[in-house]
């Protein structure tokens, strides 16, 4: 095979790698009474999102035959992509890329919900979810042309800037924070556990290989549209710093506030860094990276308090964590892209044409996502039994995680 | 180094970790006390089989210097490989590549004795089925030639169709779970434990953090072998929609069965999925893979209740899942392999070459694990002792996995 | 991008996942009351020297800009790299490639004060060890050219031979396992639990998933800088043999001292078997990498009961693993080395020429270790107060790692 499908295939196998990564992040945070279930939800994800995608969902965000010009191509197109299959089999590399990403998007969203989601609504949520906001909207972005930001998006220009959001600060990381506080609000709160004495994980070393294998994975989801070798490394770089630098603010933030750095702490500024760099990281030197891994860092060890302030209870900060970085990386950019940034050569343009993607996305994600979670919570109800939760909602639903004994 | 070469490498990495994965797939489902022994097998596994391979294995079934043309070449040709080392180093990219195959396939028959096989004659069974099953067998399917499929397999052509076995249904799968049955009749049934309620997996997210590892892997696995663009993608792609599938597949029909999803459920329907596909990935559309992985997942949701029926103790299943899905995922492209199965526009022809290799691999793998096994329990005895299985095998052979007061 | 810039990057990614990989190896073996603390030591190193590996330490072992010829560069030439990511992106892959091994050197360290070192006291000491020691040393060996070796260690040569070193024996292994005995005797013994007894490890399954990751990311460690299909494929399946070679060795000897072969066990004799190959692994046929990992399996299952006899409280065995193996492996070079080893048509050369970089860097590393310890524990202290040694520094520090009630 060629260097370029090798690459790309290698980092789809990278991303698919981090959503299992994403369920042990997630299911080490919660009790051990919910584990099974929390890491289900992603699970699940990956069974339902992965068929959706090939069967119909690529074709809804790519070029071969628009149904509303550069926002919408017709789902059946190529059902289950067999005309590829057979005439174009080498694009399947990036359809396959493509589809990691859909699964990790909305698996991201489950974090609000610990605790109290049943897997059935979950799944036809997340089925939904994908359809109408992830597939479409990832075209939006990149998915029109094979040079990138140019679906809508990409067209809207502010003088000579033009939108950046390199591997999904808007589609990926704000679309399912927004989701998620959609969720968190129809759903409501934990029937007990919803306060910050009792945010205890009950498996750090999980959420560590969940953390470790995020950051590993990482890698591929930003680097693999990368073409040159200058721009692969640089991206590569900033994906090394920028979560580094998170870890370090964060940490540094927990300790005064709290007196302690903690290594779920450690992991939240990774994550967050991450996000962050996101959009940004082919945008940036690596030592505005930094700056921006330090920023997320302390940013997000303050914004994971707002839940109990403003009494929405996205249990594991979707929220906190993926919408608050992933505004900061794209708003940053507006500030310090490369040639472009207000701060480093540019003019306020790049900081303008940064703003429309991320209100859209932003506002689409959560109209969806409120309106289907309420109406599965009004039909077949999304949460599970009162005493169920109580008990703990592994043994009513999936089985125990854990029998040492 | 080249494209190729860096491919072949990074999927022998990749591979590699699947035996590790599977340690903790398996270790994850015992129960507590026997979970350092069950991750000794894979591990054990992998430092005898690795090193046999290398000084030996590989050349058992490579075209050197056959001692029965097709079947079987010299072992001792190139001794520790040192000649290709010298004159050829390249070609050491597919050996090791192969050693990778090697070792996960006889880790994999380990599931069937968990919590009552010793340690040493585990190793020793290890080593002299590697040697006379898979060393030789893996010729017939890969090994005489660089272009695939050219030991006598690949001769065994019925009209116009040749058997198809892209990456190992037969001499893995099917021949690690044959294996596994053997192993499963000789050593009896555990003293306690053999009964549906009792399989209780005492970590579930160490068994997931093992299937994911497989999944990540099996990409590897799948798709080191291919050449060009268009097949690698293909193939790539097919690797994460039939898993996918299986999982849905799998929990569907354990929410009939038992009123609810499991993760193990969700992990074992992965595997089916994955198992189901190796011999088929370079073969079916992705709409084709699909079905195969749903269809995977559903057997073998059913298969894995057959040995309370039949009263064989496949504590792990590896007969419930890798030879049930490895046979089903051999013939299925007797009907749906693109061009050539009787459904797709082909004729009977495919499906009478793909039983031949099932069929002998099958049973030669199945009466050599059954003679070994034999000959190993009745002289230095395979079982630990009655009173050391009640106990747990870890305290009595390893020391115990976890201490945490 | 160019194959040789992915496989660069990919092997950074794979060399960045071995610090997790460390700090679960790490983090499985101390008590579960010190877990927590034990893996932020390595995720706390990862944060830190990333940022200053990219801020100025990839600098100090260039050749940009020589302060002292071959031994120390100017740190502050690029700061940041501003320049090389504006000019010449593409190098930011060795840059990437590099970090990856000065976080892991730096984390190596942290298992000998297991227990008992403050996070505070550890970070300081993990950026002044890095900055005075791993990032000019490692220019010793790799840094001042592209073409490897060109230090003041490459030029100095012994009749016909050169030091070999070829991934970092000596920089990495011997410099980290040095540095731990420094720490180890400024620190002192744990107030409780340094016997043999007492070194029960909490999760041995999280252990195994710790080396495991380590395997996985050595081939990155070990190929990274492989130019010649030939030279990465023979470096390649040398780090598959040694290491299962080296698991073998230690169990066999474990079962003959303990009578029985434990899970950590084979853990460290994969990590033995890493180790020695580390320097030797571009110059050794497979038959004399199975004897080298074999050799470094049977020394390390010895040497890790000398901490005991000579009394320096080694806790996680840095040294008994790291500076036993990698010194083995360097010096087998002396022997072995393909065409310049003594015992396969060299002579004396090979040897003494290796013996100079491992005496000058141990000694090098013991002592800046030694003195920036000794400061610090004056001054801030390095040890948490002794009542929380015994009541777990976890609680005290960081907050317990699990929660399962």
């Amino acid at each position: 095979m060629e260097a370029g499908t090798i690459w790309l295939l290698l980092c789809a196998a990278l991303v698919l790698f981090m959503t299992p990564g994403l369920a042990f992040f997630y299911g080490g945070l919660v009790k051990a009474k919910s584990v099974v279930s929390m890491m289900m939800l992603s699970f699940g994800a990956m069974g339902l999102v992965f068929v959706l995608w090939v069967l119909y969902g690529f074709n809804m965000g790519s070029n071969g035959s628009d149904l509303i010009d550069g926002w919408l191509a017709n789902p059946f197109s190529d059902f289950a992509l067999s005309d590829m299959a057979k005439n174009d089999p080498a694009s399947l590399a990036g359809v396959a890329f493509g589809s990691t990403f859909a699964v990790i998007t909305t698996a991201l969203i489950s974090g609000a919900v610990a605790d109290r989601a049943r897997f059935l609504p979950w799944m036809v949520f997340a089925g939904i979810w994908a359809t109408l906001v992830y597939f479409p909207s990832q075209g939006w972005v990149w998915g029109f042309d094979d040079e990138g930001l140019t679906g809508w998006i990409g067209t809207f220009t502010v003088g000579d800037a033009t939108p950046i959001d390199w591997a999904g600060g808007t589609v990926v990381h704000i679309s399912a924070g927004a989701a998620a506080l959609a969720l968190a609000l129809v759903l409501g709160k934990r029937v007990t556990g919803f306060t910050k004495e009792d945010a205890v994980p009950h498996n750090v070393p999980l959420v560590l290989i969940g953390a470790a294998i995020l950051w590993f994975g990482w890698f591929g989801f930003n680097t693999g549209a990368a073409v040159e070798n200058g721009q692969g490394a640089l991206i590569f770089l900033n994906t090394i710093v920028a979560p580094a630098a998170g870890l370090l603010g964060f940490v540094v933030i927990e300790h005064l506030k709290e007196g302690k750095a903690t290594a779920v702490g450690a992991a939240s500024g990774v994550v967050a860094g991450l996000v962050a760099i996101t959009p940004a990281c082919a945008n940036l030197t690596p030592f505005w990276s930094i700056v921006l891994g330090l920023l997320a860092g302390i940013a997000c060890a303050f914004a994971i308090d707002l839940k109990y302030k403003l009494g929405y209870d996205d249990s594991l900060d979707v929220v906190g964590l993926h919408l608050v970085a992933g505004v900061l990386g794209c708003l940053y950019l507006g500030f310090f892209a490369t040639d472009t940034g207000l701060f480093v050569g540019g003019n306020i343009d790049q900081l303008v044409a940064q703003v429309v993607p991320v209100v859209v996305v932003m506002a689409y994600s959560f109209a969806v996502a409120f309106a289907v979670a309420t109406v599965l919570d009004k039909t077949i109800g999304f949460r599970v039994k009162e005493e169920d939760e109580v008990a703990g909602i592994d043994t009513a639903l999936h089985g125990a995680g854990y029998a040492f004994d």
